[in-house]
């Protein structure tokens, strides 16, 4: 091991308040918008008209690639995120940067690893936010020798959801026949359930194609020798193809503006097949705008249909007898706001 | 099962004369062209320069995929196509957008499935046709109760082929040093054959991006766990390839036009390698134009390159020993019409 | 084997001073800019931003893909490369057309093949040069008969190195945050190793959708059958990985401008991982500009991390005991010419 080339940041590398450039910047066009929907087959009508509105998810995968040299390439695990929200639209043209601020820092009792948080904002060439969030993220210490998080830890506040009026809920309702909707944000009550009956088998190209468009650069995702044959699948790649299931049974949708949480609760790998249903957590519809938003638990499952007869979202624990657990075969459990028109706003 | 989640329409719920709208809406640009290249290889000089100009399969597969949802995805057999016929050409930044009319109904005498006929128009944002054809598939019914078209079918009367008086040959001849051509319409005579001389094989991914590309969500491309391994390709993946392969000996093509029937005679999976070869059946040289036409019957071969000595188009029944019939290597073969230039018409 | 379709020029088909066009031309977009980062994960501070440049690498893979048919679909083996140019900046729109000119020609005394030597020269719309470079070729030839070129060779001299001050070294530093650089001209020194810390994954869709973007329709890439299972990875592949992974210590580059000499010293195959290093051999800085150049060693390696004590550079010979010979994990020795700003021509 020698020279220049870069390893990547450790837990002892962090300090509080440090604020990090995440370059390159990042140009997003009509390429990339392709791209996506060949990597994701993703037909979310706003997104593939003449909007030349980049998908909101690009958005995501692009601040979040950013972001890996400077927090992750030492991470061991990704705990969480909290308060994402998307601001100004990205259109075609439009030139992405991130820059991170670390707001906390825990070191493990094991010395071996701590915890950093980050709060990132992508902005564009305007200096307009275009998406911010809170991110945890387990990261390898360097040495044995303690820090001053070990003793003083700093863990900051975040919060549990993204509340519906801090939502930017600016876009227009498209009509009816250019989205094949028949159902709208007064037809979704909270407890319901969607199935979207599509399936997806994930190629090894399929998603190492996907995490280098978004020049996302950890290596767990390319090398197969490291990986001992078995390279982890970027969750983004989980997060864009449930996503992109999700359109059947919420065609009018506008793109999500928010996500309160997200986990990864099991890996997936190339060979593996997708499968995705929403729960209807919360409605929520101003009184002065033909534009809503639904909060929705979005599951995404692997190798069984959650529309079948054979799954079940909680299941008897292996271990423990009675106890019941998250099924081990879903893969995604994310909490997210969508923006969606009310049916009074929406022409046929 | 539950909930807002569409499962395609079945046999039942189609009526004569219906017309359906095939959101979303395509807007299609240098990135699909750039794709559309990445996934098929193609050389086809009209569409690799300065022309700006979508390449017509693209507009093809773009259209098709927009059918899928009101139209088959409860299909069991893609029973065939009449009388396809490209009309304006699309330029990047158009926008494409499908109707589909209920023209024939047929149910059959197991009561399980019928047969629907429909005509499909694709237009551009100003309201041009750019491809229409009918098409004929065979879908499930819904239960066994027998419907109205069992007793009283209509199966309306199709175009045996595309007459080529009512192909749009507007093209421009490009220079023969801007294609490498060495051939031009009078060169071609009925009855002679082109072998194109190349192998593809398909990779799973190469597939399933092809087929994403263009918003084609039928399950049985996608979905391994449910194809029991070996999800279908697509047959626009073969006529996209096998079409790449034909301007081997074409050169000087300007796109194809029209088709008059396309047939795929056996499926092919991941892991098979296509070849192709061309008859000419018909040279159309209109007096009055620098742009005639020629018919082709384009064969695709999967796993046997059929220039050589080891092929025959025809062999003897695997079942009835003297009985001839076609290859079961052959999963293609298409006859269509192509744009050609005069050599008179053609500077060096 | 039958009629139109071209089967390649043998070395009885080449003539001292020939000059080949090398159609179609190409145009290139925003489209080829996002595949090409889906393809490699390329990070270039320059070729990812608001530049609209296209990256020098996919200039000159479009070039060497225009040149297949004429030079290098009968070839054995491509034999080296010498004097390697960028000219012009390319940007997205600009249109790109080649042409061949034959050099050399030598018979091979086995009479089975000769070696045909090209200068290649890629031109903008403007007829402007964007790219040039000498390349031999070994080609089979079509029957025995001896030709001239067996007694009497005609082999040019060609140039051992581009010299620096032949390089066009234009792009403008970009600032320090931009790229995230934290080495600048005056940080290297000849000698000094960098290791990368990345590795890459082939997969058989990975390198295909790479060659096939570039139109590059050299059968040995594409065709499983032909290949018996394993069709070879083109080695532009490994090229452009390779220095997709280099920018890792290199963060301020501005771009390749030549490539002195090139070899693919091991074949690669879908399953190979990449990696790589980079040796520094020279650096020019030129008194009067804020950019100068470092001429560079790229060594790819396969399926061992070179940063790994694992790794060695020189092996004894499997057959020769004591003879030290390249490690065969090698793939790829490129000696090439990188713009790099000084650390005093660089803001923050």
């Amino acid at each position: 091991m020698s020279g220049k080339g870069w390893q990547g940041n450790y837990f002892e590398d962090f300090t509080l308040g440090t604020r990090l450039d995440c370059p390159p910047e990042r140009t997003l066009t009509a390429g990339d918008a392709a791209a996506y929907i060949a990597l994701t087959g993703d037909r979310t009508a706003a997104f593939c008209g003449a909007s030349q509105q980049a998908h909101p998810l690009v958005v995501f995968h692009t601040v979040f690639g950013q972001t890996v040299r400077p927090i992750s390439l030492n991470a061991r695990a990704n705990l969480g995120y909290a308060g994402i929200r998307w601001g100004a639209p990205v259109f075609f043209g439009d030139t992405l940067s991130t820059t991170l601020e670390v707001v906390g820092l825990k070191e493990n009792s094991n010395r071996q690893t701590g915890v950093v948080y980050v709060h990132t904002v992508g902005r564009n060439q305007r200096g307009e936010e275009v998406l911010s969030y809170w991110r945890w993220v387990m990261v390898k210490k360097r040495g044995d020798a303690p820090t001053a998080s070990l003793e003083a830890p700093v863990v900051p506040e975040l919060p549990g959801s993204v509340a519906p009026s801090a939502l930017r809920l600016e876009a227009k309702p498209m009509p009816a026949r250019a989205t094949g909707a028949r159902f709208f944000l007064e037809d979704y009550a909270p407890g319901e359930r969607i199935d979207h009956y599509d399936g997806m088998t994930i190629n090894p190209s399929d998603h190492m194609a996907f995490t280098r468009l978004f020049q996302n650069s950890a290596k767990v995702h390319f090398d197969a020798k490291l990986m001992e044959g078995r390279p982890l699948v970027y969750g983004g790649v989980v997060i864009s193809h449930a996503y992109a299931m999700a359109l059947n049974g919420l065609e009018a949708r506008l793109g999500i503006v928010g996500i309160n949480a997200g986990a990864h609760t099991s890996p997936i790998f190339a060979g593996d097949t997708l499968y995705a249903f929403t729960e209807v957590k919360e409605v929520y519809a101003p009184a002065d705008s033909s534009v809503g938003a639904l909060r929705l638990r979005l599951v995404g499952v692997k190798n069984v249909d959650p529309s079948s007869a054979d799954f079940s979202l909680m299941v008897e624990d292996a271990k423990t007898p009675g106890k019941r657990v998250l099924n081990p075969a879903v893969v995604l459990d994310l909490d997210y706001w969508e923006a969606m028109p009310k049916r009074s706003g929406v022409e046929a």
